[in-house]
């Protein structure tokens, strides 16, 4: 039987994923926050910490060991990747669903996950049966799932714009490059000095080039699009901007198509994905706030370039709205439910 | 009859509190966006401008000399001064309600509007059945006007600051200093050179010291809460940020009082009014996409000098959201109905 | 004889590259500021539109017609496209020597100039003498020119960058990607509504992207160096900063290569190109204010692709500072004279 | 006699005002560079910590315990406070000459100094020694200087704005306001949540209302002024912008006087403090990367509040270039050698 409303619990509520988690679950009709945790936090008020949710969230922190997460319907990690793993096996166990927004489950190959982390993992035998939750390429799945794996953002705004072409079998798949752009929330409210004002701020730059943790999560995502193993070039930047992704794709046609048409057609009945007119260029603050791609093709010149923008907010449909999304779809609840948010511009 | 869905008419809806009216209509539970009016734009597709509002807002701009105004319960202008009092009179007169975001009727004094304004009022006769548009002072006869006039972004931030200490009487009235700093959409989506990216950003400075069109509209609302005329220093500033308005406000306390808890009681039934805990310093951001004003109180050293800091985001409580506001005062729905928005932070 | 001090015309001083001569002039030995023009603003002292320049620059603008610029050394033309093309035909008869900031005499092709440009050039028999103004390429050249054309500020990025791997005929020329991000500043300093702080903030997005008029540029250039035609795909993208370029570049190894030492090798005997140590990320900010260059190359995960990392101040490696950097050369002195800047980090 | 070349020590080179140091210093014609100590990045050359210095600074950071401090002529503290004190002593009796960037000789009254720093001080005997380096007050103490207290970046803004109106005594200087307004760059290269970009971008707030440690230090120099105590209420600001202090400056006239007149006399021989024009509003940017500031003066509304406008670069005249400034003065040098920066704008 379907719950009118279910019991939220998130683990580590004190990151931007948490509180953008919080952000849309605060106004979500069939969510009840029932639980946050945060180990340094305990008994905060969370409106403390983020005074932008006083008077939509009453709830305080709560120390991890006293949680009784056992007692949700379904918890949310919003913690540095590593966590999760530790807790997951206990929570499926009582039968609470587990929606990981770090990426503890979204690598298939074990020892791939284990050499880009740096970590053993703790639990390789869940990783089989957790589903990777992108609902565009996955949404019968995730319905069905009790570990969902959380999309990073990076692979989330570059899957959905190779998407269409990988399908097809219309390009080139063993050169493909994906040059990425990252507003700074990507890299989380941690104390670094790297992403402080005055070092990102009015500032550029490339990072990662050598291997970005994000680029096995893209390639085994375009491999399986594909049904063959992809050769990706993937180079994500820094970018003066809050919250944002901007991945702008090449890949080279090898099959004369109408790609404007073959996108329209492939997401037509998406709601999260906006495929614009011939000859736009999307903008980042275009989807700020809210759980849209979008996405926009071009063919320069008219040679066989293709070359596809697509945007989203990093923190949204690249993290917590998805996350949101999933939740909807697992619980049967109208895939749109608590994310008909207007995007914010200017 | 309470009417169940209204009929909205809106002037202007290429600027900033065009978008943003658009932003919180397209989800108002009570609004049917029936018409948009724009001279330059007639035709095309309002979410072709705003790509945000693409799948919220269907409609396209109508030539203002085609607009079936008339046929709306409530119009809002969202235009440049000086507009909205040519058509005033007209809609008023065919039984539809208006709410003006400009300042055509906020001033009282036709002469002092006309000096500041630097152009001869068309309708200086119904100046006097306007009524000034901030809930928190007005709200019995915002309910029953027929013309709103919505106020200023700074005189919104402003007035509920010095509000609770004017009505008490417990400072000197002839002695207040405003210091407030504005995000820089507050200036409008105008094509002028000291408002672009390369000029506003990483920038900080003050204008129109010698005197700001909303020293006046502030001045009267200060004298009318305090029954006498006051003396108010107003120093507006334009800072590097999009949205969001912060002003600091100094009044010398002439009556022991515990501020406080003064502001407290007065704000204490008020939904978008948050008196923040002893000790805050509100940040724009906490109110950002939001119709929250959000108030902290403090007495450097103990001293009789009372620093009051007020934020708000100024093109939702000062400017879209409270005619939003205003609107639902008017015609009878829950005040706060499409208004329930969780601020975007980060 | 060579002269110990020039006499110096700017035509057009009112945008981002006339401020920045005029900020990198004030200071340069060997240079006297003799006449500044601008049409709109005759008659005010430059530093009243930029108190920056207060203390350091005494001039007025001049009104074009009154302005003795054939009495000059050298005219430097930092104004919209097709100004230059008008003028420099006399000046060039009055044995002054010009230096165009614009894009009147960047392609050698007419017919291609034109399609580009949308406009009929007015001096096409001057095009052949004129010397394209990037040192690094044309050093000899430029020392004899009459006429440079200081070369767009995209190029010089993108050039630089592919500069050695096309000398070397390593790569597969016919398949280069160039994913250029600009700060807002390379805009110009016009009034127009995209570039405004409330629109280019905080958003970041592709424009162009089925031609850009510095393709053709980028084009004829990177041809010279190969010897054949290339084939480029050229994507431009405004990012939310003031000042600064980042090419990324990307290119196919055809032949094994040591890419790091081929840049060293070939860069080392220039003071403002700049190689990074193996493994770096330059940023944009390590040459804000500067006239650097600085570059750092990878291969991903060991394979053939390439990837050119090139970073600039588009106002001054991308604008004035070459184009003092030229002068110099064309009048004898240090190359460096003027320009030995170290950046402006934060 | 005058030496051509002095030696420079800087201890704690990894921040912000040691790496404007450095920047300064590394074009200075009499400043020879010979060490610069870092606990944590001894070994490391300067240049790959801040890439923008490669070409001007070859030095590798030292560790403190084996710099030879005590062989140069003059040695910086970039520390943080509590630093300096401990080393000053030492260095003194080595007949070095110190200028010490933190706090820890600006307050003459230890009391005050302890209960706003939190610490005891190391050396209380040597503070009366130490002269307070704001040149336009202090220029011949200065110049026989052992030790120089480089005042704060707050302080060097709002008391160079008061100066000419409490010396000549024409202000009520028992209620003074400061409103000021600061880059982010002021809180120092900190690993910090609360200003990394995603949090102290588009946002803005006040703080430390209760009470900042420049507040002592200001009512100081104020006192020294005026000749009597002074009362001031200091509300600083955060704002989104790298570089740039904007004090608000607010005095009541007691006496009527040519404000303008007054500010333009008492400046007209300071190198770096300009007097603007009458009715001017100065912008941060306009001293952006230079020792100027710039000042204007309002009486709103022709009553007797007197409003000054007084910008800095926190980092170059409220920190590093003012003490190369007070180097200059120290050793004899012009006072403005290595400090004809022409601001960077845009």
């Amino acid at each position: 039987m379907k719950k009118n409303k279910i019991k939220i619990g998130i683990v580590g509520g004190t990151g931007y994923t948490g509180v953008e988690l919080l952000r849309l679950l605060a106004r979500h009709p069939n969510a009840e926050l029932t639980c946050i945790t945060s180990r340094g936090e305990a008994g905060q008020p969370v409106s403390d910490m983020f005074p932008s949710l006083r008077g939509y969230v009453d709830l305080a922190f709560t120390d991890p060991a006293q949680a009784d997460l056992k007692a949700c319907d379904v918890v949310f990690f919003a913690t540095p990747n590593g966590i999760a793993m530790q807790q997951t096996r206990a929570l499926l166990d009582a039968g609470v669903r587990v929606i990981d927004l770090a990426a503890d489950f979204r690598i298939k190959d074990v020892a791939v996950w284990e050499k880009w982390y740096g970590m053993t993992h703790a639990c390789p035998e869940i990783i089989a049966e957790a589903v990777y939750g992108l609902p565009e390429i996955n949404r019968a799945e995730i319905a069905l799932a009790q570990l969902v794996a959380n999309p990073g953002c990076y692979p989330t705004a570059v899957q959905l714009g190779f998407l269409p072409l990988l399908q097809a079998g219309v390009v080139d798949e063993a050169n493909l490059i994906a040059d990425a752009k990252s507003g700074v929330s990507g890299a989380g409210r941690k104390a670094e000095t790297h992403i402080l004002f005055a070092e990102a701020g009015d500032n550029f730059k490339a990072y990662g080039v050598a291997g970005h943790r994000h680029l096995p999560e893209i390639s085994q995502g375009l491999g399986l699009m594909s049904g063959k193993a992809v050769g990706l070039t993937f180079v994500p930047h820094l970018t003066p901007l809050i919250r944002g992704i901007h991945a702008t794709l090449y890949a080279r046609l090898t099959k004369e198509t109408d790609v404007q048409k073959l996108f329209e057609q492939h997401y037509q009945a998406e709601r999260f994905v906006d495929v614009l007119p011939s000859g736009s260029h999307p903008e980042t603050r275009s989807v700020r706030g809210s759980n849209q791609c979008r996405i926009a093709i071009h063919r320069p010149q008219g040679g066989d370039m293709v070359v596809v923008l697509s945007v989203i907010d990093n923190l949204v449909k690249g993290a917590a709205g998805q996350a949101v999304q999933n939740m909807n779809i697992m619980f049967g609840f109208e895939e749109t439910t608590g994310l008909e948010l207007v995007p914010l511009l200017p």
